[in-house]
């Protein structure tokens, strides 16, 4: 079902603005986690470029690394590991629920006695991926003597429930079911292995929510989390009012110099918008729009409507980058289909470095598609762009993050245009809740994540939690800044996009992100020592 | 369903003796908590007594209170209170799930700016049980201006989905839901009030086990609980195993010299097992067995099967009569409907105090009858004991209890005959859950409890929580009875059975219960305090 409504993420012409920026928003998460939402793969790798590119600039050539240097993830990790299917009750609050397999990898080379158990608490994607790029686990093990474990998040990759009829059943896909399921695989790997042990959780964006929300709720089962990029405070309902805005906030920022950018280049893409728009009002100008944001000839703009699609395709591409800010060349945002340059926001914004005269918006839209060619064109082979695309296999989990998105963990954004250099979409509720009813025939619950999970105050009720953001991750406005706790801290990673420490190590790496993760490695063998140091007492008692 | 089951409770000559051991064992919470297990109410009320009973003893009339004096809670405590409804999802964790009318009473006479909300954790009875004898906060609403909130529990009272069809319902049921229910409940509340106060919590039996979870789960919704008796110890896969003895071993321990029985109480009654079957291993011996025990001609003694249940249906008298060792006379364990004396366990035992004649097991058994009838013939109106009854509006809440324990909170338990005063029923977990299988076609799950509430390691990351217990309680053995930290403690009620300091205050209150609510008002208002000071912290910020 659904995957008919996957264009609506591409911005394409059926697709009305708020409507657009409500699942632009929506699926930001997802990519976020580094699962490629759908319409991201496809524009990645769907597209031909018939358009002319500048030459590399000398600010990319100088971020550049050799393939080599890319990614430096080894590329055998999957060997390293088993592979394992666990039953689990699709509703532990009902016990006499069906079940399903839950997949996990158990990688144990690097264990001894007296270790840890690593456990990586998996979110919206195929864990493979977080696998495959969770490097402070693996570059850990050996130090901490540490099983490895990662835990696939109910319904995405091999974890998926009633196989085709799966979206017959979505009342079985919650963050409180998810958890309970790593609760109960945790107890069963420390009795199956006879190793009692502590449990030190990982997780990223949505996985660095859960993560977090299982401390909070299961101290007994996880003896600590780092918690990488993780907006738990993106909900309605705490005890200050939600900052609705930080999000293009800091897309906006990553666009400045402070951040590294060209100076133009926030107030160039802020003209492009009001240039696109008066384009758009004649058909002669939406062909010269096509023309100048090098649009291949079938994408229909034929209409306003269509061009807000188009621009919110655009702003998407910022909004990726943003997240994938990253100091060095890497596929992580692209789902390792193609490799975004360093600091790609940097990248995009050398194209659109000039000044612009009043009148030159067909120069300044020009420009401004060859920065989108950074995102859209990273393979570099693409002849223009294309709006449509096909459904693949992970529409799926782009339908499923957006379930978990109306049925629990609704967050509410709000782009304002003044601190932020896109165009006003206020927040709209009514809105979004409509979207969610025709989609899923549900309505959000707008306090639910705030009622279920707590945030400020629970905080401050909690132990043992990391939290991590870097200040370019455009998600890092609704995460955790502060310290609540000698054990509840914020680490901030100065330069840092979308859970960077969580990510193997680079050359490129800031001096930032090496001392947060020092830090967080501190904080881990404090959870260790806590749980050995406890184990002592009771077991003298 | 399931009520021509209900008899089994009563030991009636078809029960198997494991099974019917079970069902008593199962059903203590429930008495425990107040609600009336229908069994008990029938056989206090369905009884006609035809025996001869001795006049009443000097001890009884020793504690024997003025009618004026017995249960000293005011009357008129429903016309102080508004009865209200809220509709509640089913399945908190499934947006799309039907709903159902939760009962709530908010008694708003005491309520001033500044103060506080005293929310009662409903468990497994008409809430109305909880709202009569909950002294406590009625007694503490004024000093802490507290409005307060008795909240039913779902399934129970009236606050049942579903109608006549609920029993095809029972996915619902679960203590997970039922604490999403009062985390939804008190948002809604602060928000309609428009007060934003602290939150404390109260619950006895399985209600303080609710609380106590409820702070653990919810720490940004209830600000501290009070506990009462909640055994939240009392399942499998916690750090240190369980000690499945030690409500049979209390039991005994209230039948005891030092517990203020008569110094051969116990040893007679552990005689009386073995002399009731060898009577039942015949014909002849079965009715001297009855004439003995003045069991009515009807009931049918026929067969060692039989015999079985006359001896399940004479324990629960000492199990229930231990719950409700109170130091003055109550009706609360009776469910209202008759008056047990002032420490039930002393006075039974004052029946069987002389020495028998080792060969005078008939003049043992008349003595043990008389015992009982401090339980079963509390009115004092019956002439003979029944052991049948037909069902009542009660035997629902009874299997809905049933089907709590079946689904998640399993409480395996041992008798020993050693350490307490009844005969050997060795822990069957294959046996219980071949019950559980038969009555609700669901398998019980022996760690989930621990899984999902922690056990100890989770009051090692809990705060705010006072567990009490009473020493004469049986339930206390699977208490929290050591302090966790400053804010999770334990305070002991010395001669106290269950969750006497909840109670209305008693001119007979022993010295230790007045101080244990003394220590519970501190750590309330140290709550209260702790939610204002962090209030004016955040307001600042």
């Amino acid at each position: 079902m659904d995957q008919e409504k996957t264009p609506m993420l591409l911005g394409t012409a059926t697709a009305a603005r708020h409507d657009a920026a409500l699942r632009s928003r929506r699926h930001l998460l997802l990519a976020v986690a580094g699962l490629l939402a759908a319409p991201v793969l496809l524009l990645a790798t769907v597209f031909s470029w018939k358009g002319t590119v500048s030459p590399t600039p000398a600010l990319v050539e100088e971020h550049q690394l050799p393939t080599l240097n890319v990614d430096v993830a080894p590329t055998n990790l999957l060997a390293k590991c088993d592979e394992k299917f666990f039953t689990q009750t699709l509703d532990h609050f009902d016990v006499g629920a069906p079940t399903y397999q839950q997949r996990y990898f158990v990688c144990d080379k690097h264990f001894r006695p007296g270790g840890v158990m690593f456990f990586y608490v998996g979110n919206e994607a195929d864990v493979e991926l977080y696998l495959n790029h969770t490097g402070l686990m693996w570059e850990n093990a050996d130090e901490f003597g540490a099983m490895l474990v990662f835990a696939e998040h109910r319904y995405f990759g091999k974890s998926v429930p009633f196989g085709k009829d799966v979206t017959k059943h979505m009342q079985y896909l919650s963050t409180e079911q998810t958890l309970a399921d790593y609760a109960v695989l945790i107890t069963y790997l420390k009795k199956e292995s006879k190793r009692d042990i502590p449990v030190i959780g990982f997780g990223g964006s949505y996985g660095g929510m859960l993560g977090s929300w299982f401390r909070m709720k299961y101290p007994h089962i996880i003896d600590g989390v780092v918690a990488g990029s993780a907006p738990i405070l993106s909900f309605l309902g705490d005890e200050v009012p939600l900052d609705k805005g930080s999000f293009e906030r800091i897309v906006t920022f990553d666009a400045s110099e402070e951040a590294g950018s060209a100076p133009n280049c926030a107030s160039n893409i802020r003209r492009t918008w009001p240039a696109i728009r008066t384009l758009g009002k004649t058909e002669q100008g939406r062909k010269q729009l096509k023309k100048a944001l090098s649009l291949c000839d079938p994408v229909k703009v034929e209409s306003e409507e269509d061009v807000d699609g188009v621009m919110d395709w655009a702003k998407s591409a910022f909004d990726y980058m943003a997240m994938g800010n990253y100091p060095y060349p890497s596929s992580y945002i692209m789902n390792g289909a193609s490799v975004l340059p360093a600091y790609p926001v940097r990248v995009a914004c050398s194209y659109v470095a000039d000044d612009f005269a009043a009148d030159d918006d067909v120069g300044l839209l020009s420009a401004f598609s060859e920065s989108l060619g950074v995102y859209y064109n990273s393979t570099k082979d693409q002849e223009c762009y294309e709006l449509s695309a096909s459904s693949n296999e992970s529409a799926l989990d782009s339908d499923f993050w957006d379930y978990i998105f109306c049925s629990e963990i609704y967050q509410p954004q709000n782009v304002d245009a003044v601190n932020d250099m896109f165009w006003p979409v206020p927040w709209n509720f009514t809105a979004d809740n409509e979207n969610c009813k025709s989609e899923w025939g549900i309505e959000i619950r707008p306090l639910w994540a705030t009622t279920q999970y707590g945030g400020r105050k629970a905080l401050k009720a909690a132990s043992n939690i990391v939290f991590s953001n870097g200040n370019y991750d455009p998600w890092s406005g609704t995460g955790v800044l502060q310290n609540y706790s000698d054990s509840v801290v914020a680490l901030s990673v100065e330069g840092g996009a979308h859970h960077l420490d969580l990510m193997f190590s680079n050359k490129l790496d800031t001096p930032s992100v090496l001392a947060v993760r020092e830090a967080e490695k501190q904080h881990m063998h404090k959870w260790a020592r806590e749980f050995y140091g406890r184990k002592a007492v009771t077991a003298s008692e």
